[in-house]
């Protein structure tokens, strides 16, 4: 169904790398101002992930891969043996600083294969290696944002979840890019987000995008597009993912699974949208031990005054894993295929 | 079921009426801090009633029966007609404040039989209907808390929405007031409770209830509740009412219809706490017309910062229809039942 030809509005970017520096739009401060991070070493980088100055499976992946390009500059003056020895080390933690998206582990994984390649000097593999993961990443998010565009019916109403735009990758974004192709293309009668609790992504920064590309689009709360689910209002539920296994089973930000659901009983279709980046071969689709438990603080702040009570356990679980299942489409820069039907392999990349 | 000796831990109180004022605790204000606002006027309550201040639909009938005091009294020097025609326009405008919550329209009606009856001196009537109306929903709710604790297996766990405690009522709470008892019975083997957006009740509210009651609570976005509705971790759903139709529709805080299905896939029962004050016998079960809108301004709020952006759409539904045959057992001081059984229109008082 993709259309290379259809219309895209215009959209905000949230990474460069420019002489050396890798500079990062800060993603907690948008709408209310735009602030923008320079790292200059992995462990500006480390931090910048791990605090959600940049966030997004694939825009982690990226970042991650220009994390080491500044690592190895960094350590280009050291022996050989300490400089190995530090970029494994820097690596480790690297691959550690969030746990569910796997393009963050595949990003390390592919920075390895560089270094073993050529152990001594690494440093014009290791960018090459960076810039050809952001032009693929592009690329997919144009792919995927063109033939989910084509998959929707006319007058499509479409709920999205969480901030899956250009914030979240390079291009047009994965689930926002399929809305925003489809804009382009007069196929959407409306665009719901919801605000994505604890951290707001959808309220901050889906709205901000939208907004940006010209695209009239109504926040709901999280209970509030529930109750829309289930009354029927949407026709498509429009997701991202942060790892999709081979099965189709999907784990990506909490509220996922349940809109899923709901989205079901209301009569609304499902489709995950994520780069083949995104897919882990090895996953056999148990969340156990990939969802990531942030602070409780998280969800206290943006609601509360001051510190949580004493006493009061806050449960912050910020992932959820959506079984295959309840996954009607995915959709990746390969193509479209329902999980369990005979191209979904193919469409995967496996 | 019911066993009135079932031991119940302490609880704060929001409404007090004392020398010719009605002192509310600002219910906007916990847990940072406790206020208390005093009422001195029909326009006052009004106010308390549309901003918040008081809230849980019990005690805004209670709220609502002592404005009508209050403007009686205020109203007490002018002649006859033109304190009929001014307390019947202060009514018309309670009772206009707040649309879901059946028990304000019941207030305002009791309100206007003690006026009927007693045109020319209502004074001690409508005090002695206030007063009787608080009396009956504080009895209501000790025997609904001890009532529905009597329902739950040994061991449950029960996820709770919004706040229904003591706040919201007089005596223990509805649905909260269940989970005080179950707790003081050693019936539960754990309490969660949602943060509700927009508002924040049950993060602001519930949480400070049940820490005031000694009872250990975990705090879930609505995301995070429904997700571990899904995975099993809950075994009932419990939860008040504004408004419970004669086949058991119920309306209440947006999220209950989502919970409620989510509750049902996940293996958990739904139970609905509402005194028969909350009943309305002639709402057929449709929610048009009857879910209260509020500004989008209150979504944004809580999260984003400054004022909403330009063109920016919020959906801001504050409660939502939950049909019967998504409730497993409707809890009254008249007992429990579910919806469709035998003695269902008993237990609703019809």
């Amino acid at each position: 169904m993709t259309d290379p030809r259809l219309p895209c509005p215009p959209f905000p970017r949230a990474l460069f790398w420019e002489s050396g520096v890798l500079r990062l739009l800060d993603q907690r401060r948008p709408p209310a101002e735009e602030a923008w991070v320079e790292c200059r070493s992995l462990d500006e980088v480390i931090a910048a992930i791990r605090t959600l100055v940049v966030r997004g499976a694939p825009l982690i992946g990226v970042a991650a891969a220009y994390g080491a390009v500044l690592e190895e500059r960094r350590l280009r003056a050291r022996p050989p043996e300490e400089r190995r020895r530090l970029l494994d080390e820097g690596l480790g933690r690297l691959a550690a600083a969030r746990p569910t998206a796997v393009n963050l582990a595949a990003a390390v994984g592919r920075v390895r294969r560089v270094l073993e390649s050529d152990p001594r000097d690494a440093g014009a593999g290791l960018l090459a290696a960076a810039e050809e993961l952001a032009r693929h990443e592009e690329k997919a998010s144009w792919a995927m944002a063109r033939e989910g565009a084509g998959c929707l019916g006319p007058d499509a109403r479409v709920l999205t979840h969480c901030n899956t735009g250009s914030l979240a990758t390079l291009g047009p974004g994965t689930a926002l890019g399929v809305v925003r192709c489809a804009w382009g293309a007069g196929r959407l009668a409306s665009v719901g987000c919801t605000e994505t609790r604890p951290w707001g992504q959808g309220l901050r920064l889906t709205t901000y995008e939208l907004l940006y590309s010209g695209i009239p689009a109504c926040l709901y709360t999280e209970s509030a597009a529930g109750a829309r689910l289930l009354d029927g209002g949407f026709d498509w539920l429009v997701v991202g993912a942060d790892r999709v296994g081979p099965r189709g089973d999907v784990l990506n930000k909490i509220g996922t699974h349940m809109l899923a659901r709901l989205a079901r009983l209301g009569g609304a279709r499902v489709m995950v949208v994520a780069p083949t980046t995104t897919v882990d071969p090895a996953w056999d689709g148990r969340p156990e031990g990939r969802i990531e438990e942030r602070s409780g603080r998280e969800v206290w702040r943006g609601m509360g005054t001051g510190e949580p009570p004493a006493g009061l356990l806050i449960a912050n679980p910020v992932f959820d894993r959506t079984p295959a299942e309840a996954v009607d489409l995915v959709v990746t820069e390969r193509g479209a295929a329902r999980p369990g039907a005979a191209d979904f392999a193919r469409v995967l990349g496996l």
